[in-house]
């Protein structure tokens, strides 16, 4: 890291525990913007100095004030910006000069309004550069952390719902994310430490602010809510600390559909990114991307337990078949295999529990807990001696007058005490959860929701430890996207060539009497005359494939045909291509683009005609190895017939997997200055025969 | 209706509001089963007489007992059997050779045990249907009307939480799962009716309860959680009776998974259906099908407003940006467009929103909101009267201190009842939910949630309008399933071709001069030539098949081959077919088979070879016409190809639909016997062109 880097890092950390603040804008009355950090400060036993700024009264809220930055007997190491309009700019750069490290700029009416707006926060965050000087904001809610009691935020939020510090960290441009999901988790009695809003981030953003709030020890899960990721950099960084740690991170990214995307575009300005890279992005850095506010609260709580999952077989109990019946459901729906309890496990069961209970797994205790409480404490120590499990689910599904339920409870958590496995209990009745709650177990009103909470925590723990396996690399900001030309098919069969991805023989003619030559040097039984231009992409269309010639004189004709419907459609040629036809088994394609955001992209997937019209395609971010490629493979519909079908041979995907890597790597080296690429189709024929590139388009900026 | 089905009927409608009951086995301690229906038939204002049986008590709870049926002053309509074991059997013989028209059986022990218990209550029910009395149960908790305080119920749902009259009915066979939505909605403040749990269903199912269940006038919408369906006729007719008078039906149907189906299996020896079947059953039948107990409850109220949705579009309001980019995200998975609002709309609401609000759609009143509570307000009127709203949603993210949400309540209540058109709230705190729920609206923690529910009735009052438009036939039950034959290919199409499906032009041949002369008589440029027989159906992977033979002597020579390779792999061959090679532009599928509880059932689907590795097919329940077929054909993944991409021409649809009705009307042939069959590939020809059968295997039980 350069000492700027360094530097601008400490700045960050500052945010979170600063030394001193300064609140320019200071008021009196403490549900104005520059009155609630000030009552926030004091009622969260913030422990450095605060300098209110004020010019025109004593003291706010009991604090004496000053009347500008000069006039502290310190420079603040924090400022929070307060005041409206042009004000704010003029004291950012107050602050700047000053030699403050930071500003908090929650005045509004900047780059949330107009492209004027963005501009005028894009040059004082320059400004605030050059001196040195990190900017949050401007149009924050700000910065909250319950932990050292720097809450430098005006959210209704915190007044609404008493804070407590915990485990918890929550990070969102939105100032109504950074506190929805603090009142799910308050209102589940769980602790949050960390809920800040960046606002417009016209300098730090959620990614980069992410790099220092993943640093709190005391931290156990941390939650993002995003609009876009314009600095994926930041949050593979992130993820980095985050997962050397051992401290999940999980995401909202908002923004999936298209009318999504145009709303994020007039929220927060967010550039709308492909959503399948927005997932291979995360997956590939341990990140669980959920899909709404439900998902993203709650499983959080599963994150601070401390298990140490070691698979995804669940064992699920009950006193109702039919929640056993939704369980298994849930299960399967999430991945989570119920295998059979051991022999002995069940023999020991059958002498508790009535004959017409079930013993296998899910064990269906039935409605015979009404008239003997003792059943359910009765089946849990055997069943925590099983192996059969990795995790476990408890429904409840009906209880009260009659049962027993703080033993159940009781009983339950000495359970989950002594096997140390991850355990879920659902509970719809709010008197029989608050009974389990009272033990600190993860309560949910129905089954489904709460195999899924445990689903997700059990595959995230899966994705964290695969990332940190395979330790991704840390992408750079991207290059920019430079204007790009269209390589004809014989220039692009060449390049990938010349990078390893095999190709189907060709030669490029410029007559008949080549083409003649052509198909006597092939020596191919059949072979395909291509018109080879750089004007179009979709050749077949205009009469410029001639496929299946068996005879020179063939090609000799295809190549006049071709030559003849250049001319008609107006296509200038750069030869005629005569290529063998390749036999194989099945038609792949990789496809790759430079995003202007998380750079190279490569797509794999089934090839063909109808790649737009029915995809079956998965993406991969470089560098990546075979491995990766074949495991995206096995995601695609396809799959089945990579191993092949019906009497066909499998397929040789390490040939194919081959010339992805090599594509992947050609994408990476800036030197080369692909933008965009397609292979289709890529014929990959028998295993062990390889595969072969027989259509070719590039666009490079060289 | 003959005269025994409508005195059937009778005695289920006595079930649920009989003029008089007995409770055998009569307990006088309230928690226990024969004492809980006495209590609750006097706390729940039954009008009814009541006559308590027990031998050894002069008196329980308060009531004279009698000492047995033979002792009460009438025959009682209905009688509650709480006696364990065999005088369970005893005592429902007793009442059905005393008259009474229903007994409800609460003992358990019979089939939910063995399979010797099941033949017990079954032979039990037998003799019951021969004296003319209908059997609830065994095993059943029972059934409760609150309407007319006929609880004939031991659930201790019903003591933890207080019931309340309503518009909502739950029908279930599992006691559990006929209490826990009960629960949940009461929890919302919702009242519920009926709540009833049929058990064993060794006679009364919960699909015949409900075709009695929804008569009731008051009722506004009928739950149900199957694990199975025996009896798909009578739910079908529930839902006839139920469309005809408006009221929506949706089912939770578990066991969606091997191993769900596995649990219900051993829960209630539920008959595994296969699931997209009974997905295309209850969708023919207007009946709503949830995937979890959250989604049976959450939309549950929406039923409840009298709304009629007129479209999807949905407008969204919020103080967040956050918010609305969720919520687009959240109407775009939910198939809910968000269209612009007029020019005239959007200039009236920029005239009272600040300038840094969004007023297209999703309309961002922003944080401005804390500063002028009148913002919500006052951007009502013109949203309502805009044309672009089938629907509303509105989200306050966060309020509280400053906010003015009693007002955004009564001025959303206002304009739901002014505009007359569905519409949700989103409100994750808890005080802001509740100063709207006061108001009668229908409010969830998450937009996601609220959207969920909204699409989810807006998506059923469609089907619910498409079903009573097509009134779709009620299923008889199935015939029984015989032994089944295999017909081999020549037979096979010539079965098609009876029935109006076109098959490919072939000829049988029995030896190489036939097959030379089909050659001739054929005229096809290209023939196949295939071994013809019964014995097996992967004729290609046994060397029974040549393709595209372009002579008279090709064919001969194929002719031996063929033969050769049957005799090799020991399959009789009943002749050899030359038949012509069709050509089209894709091969599609029909298959159709009888199941044992639904009928007939017919696929239809992409063709060729990975039709069981890559299955891209739907299911439809004849009778059906070619529209249904056009309209499953576009629920396909390859439906983009049906209208022609990439130069293709757009295929002959209309050829493909009758072939496909043809092959229903024949699976509803009873005489006709065919109890599966497969026509795969079905070449189809350009539009105009028709399609054509290449192979067939129909299995019959002539």
């Amino acid at each position: 890291m350069t000492d700027a880097a360094t530097s601008a890092r400490q700045a960050l950390r500052a945010a979170l525990s600063p030394r001193s603040i300064a609140v320019i804008g200071a008021s009196d009355n403490e549900h104005k913007i520059g009155g609630r950090p000030i009552a926030y400060l004091g009622r969260h036993g913030y422990a450095g100095a605060l300098y209110p700024i004020n010019p025109s009264r004593p003291e706010v809220q009991g604090l004496r004030t000053y009347a500008d930055l000069s006039a502290l007997p310190e420079v603040p190491e924090v400022a929070i910006v307060a005041v409206p309009g042009d004000g704010a700019i003029v004291a950012a750069d107050q602050c700047a000069q000053a030699g403050v490290k930071l500003v908090v700029m929650m005045s509004s009416g900047f780059g949330e309004v107009d492209a004027e707006g963005k501009r005028r926060e894009r040059e004082m965050a320059a400004r605030a550069r050059a001196l040195g000087m990190r900017v949050v904001g401007p149009n924050s809610q700000g910065l909250a952390n319950f932990g050292t009691g720097a809450v430098l935020s005006f959210s209704t939020m915190f007044t609404e719902v008493a804070p407590q510090d915990g485990p918890v960290g929550i990070i969102s441009q939105s100032g109504a994310m950074s506190v929805i999901p603090y009142g799910l988790l308050r209102q589940r009695g769980i602790g949050v430490r960390h809920s800040h809003a960046t606002g417009n981030d016209c300098d730090v953003t959620v990614c980069e602010l992410a790099t220092v709030v993943v640093e709190d020890p005391a931290l156990r899960v941390l939650l993002l809510y995003l609009e876009g990721v314009p600095d994926p950099w930041h949050l593979a960084e992130a993820a980095a600390i985050a997962r050397d740690r051992g401290l999940p991170i999980v995401a909202l990214k908002s923004g999936r559909s298209a009318a999504g995307q145009e709303a994020a575009q007039s929220h927060t300005g967010a550039l709308a990114s492909e959503d399948r890279v927005v997932d291979a992005f995360l997956r590939e850095h341990g990140i669980w991307r959920v899909q709404d506010m439900r998902e993203l609260v709650d499983a959080a709580e599963l994150y601070l337990k401390g298990w140490k999952p070691r698979g995804r077989r669940l064992v699920a109990i009950s006193n109702s078949g039919a929640v056993c019946v939704l369980t298994a459901d849930a299960a399967s729906a999430a991945g989570m295999p119920l295998e059979p309890l051991s022999a002995g496990t069940q023999a020991e069961l059958r002498t508790i529990l009535p004959g017409f209970a079930t013993t296998t797994n899910p064990v269906d205790i039935t409605a015979a807990l009404l008239t003997n409480s003792r059943l359910f404490s009765d089946i849990l120590p055997p069943i925590a001696r099983d192996p059969a499990a990795d995790a476990f689910f408890v429904g409840i599904a009906v209880a009260g007058a009659g049962y027993d339920v703080p033993t159940f409870a009781a009983d339950t958590a000495r359970f989950a005490q002594a096997t140390g496995k991850p355990i879920v209990v659902a509970a719809p009745q709010p008197s029989v959860a608050a009974a389990f709650k009272t033990h600190g177990l993860s309560v949910y009103a129905t089954e489904a929701e709460a195999v899924g909470a445990l689903g997700q925590y059990l595959s995230h723990a899966e994705l964290i430890a695969a990332a940190q396996a395979r330790r991704p690399a840390l992408p750079s900001p991207p290059r920019a996207v430079r204007p790009a030309v269209m390589l004809d098919e014989a220039q692009s069969l060449a390049w990938l060539a010349g990078r390893g991805v095999p190709v189907a023989r060709h030669m490029l003619c410029a007559d008949e009497a080549q083409a003649r030559r052509a198909f006597e040097t092939l020596g191919a039984a059949r072979v395909v005359v291509k018109g080879c231009t750089g004007d179009a992409s979709h050749k077949s269309e205009l009469g410029l494939v001639r496929l299946g010639l068996q005879s020179a004189e063939a090609v000799a004709a295809a190549y006049a045909d071709v030559v003849a419907a250049a001319s008609a459609a107006g296509v200038r040629l750069g030869g005629v291509l005569v290529a063998e036809m390749v036999r194989g088994e099945r038609e792949l394609m990789i496809g790759a683009r430079l995003d202007p955001v998380f750079g190279p992209v490569v797509l794999v997937g089934d090839g063909g005609k109808y790649v737009e019209a029915m995809p079956d395609a998965e993406v991969l971010l470089p560098p990546f190895d075979a491995a990766q490629v074949e495991r995206a493979l096995r995601r695609l519909r396809i799959a089945p017939l990579l191993d092949g079908v019906r009497g066909d041979p499998p397929l040789d995907v390490a040939a194919f997997c081959d010339a992805a890597v090599a594509v992947g790597a050609l994408m990476l080296d800036d030197a080369a200055g692909v933008t965009q690429l397609d292979v289709n189709p890529v014929i990959v024929r028998e295993r062990g025969q390889g595969c072969a590139a027989v259509d070719a388009v590039i666009f490079h900026s060289r």
